[in-house]
């Protein structure tokens, strides 16, 4: 599961959400999650909303979890910082043309 | 229900969290909701982190949306702007007391 988690930093917006939509596409995978830390939770709402919004629109928020983790300063000391994890999961393409089959039968 | 809402800005950490802790203990409320734009997303997750882990330890988050605003410019030209909402909610006294009575006999 690792692999399909990816880090919000510093870089610039696009190449999160490229990040995103390469390891849906390319692993076929069902679930991506979305990490980040202190100010980075804002950048990475901004990522998530425009990867749903432009580039897979039928990607769902399966789960959005906030907490807080301790980092080491370099001098040792203990830092608290807040953390968001936002799950985003995409229906499999089996499972999308089944739910069109079941809606072209009803 | 308007009026238990607390909007994060520019002001200091600290604000943010007594109005939550007030809205809770004077209005007896059993849900304050969080709302934050743009980068005062990270604010927001760290006021009611603060505000769980040193101030209300019984509050949950009982649901937390992210989605996409539009806001004008002065100009006139509209801007998108990511933002998120954050349900808390704690347990009612009379509630709590109940669950503590069911543990005792249990």
């Amino acid at each position: 599961m690792k692999e399909n988690t990816v880090f919000i930093g510093n870089k610039k917006l696009m190449n999160y959400v490229l990040a995103i939509v390469t390891q849906f596409n390319s692993t076929d995978a069902s679930e991506v999650v979305v990490k980040a830390r202190g100010r980075a939770i804002s950048t990475a709402v901004d990522v998530v909303e425009v990867t749903k919004n432009r580039f897979l629109p039928d990607i769902t928020y399966k789960d959005i979890k906030i907490g807080t983790e301790t980092a080491k300063r370099e001098d040792g000391s203990e830092l608290k910082v807040s953390s968001i994890e936002i799950v985003l999961s995409r229906p499999k393409k089996k499972e999308a043309e089944k739910a069109e089959e079941q809606k072209a039968e009803a």
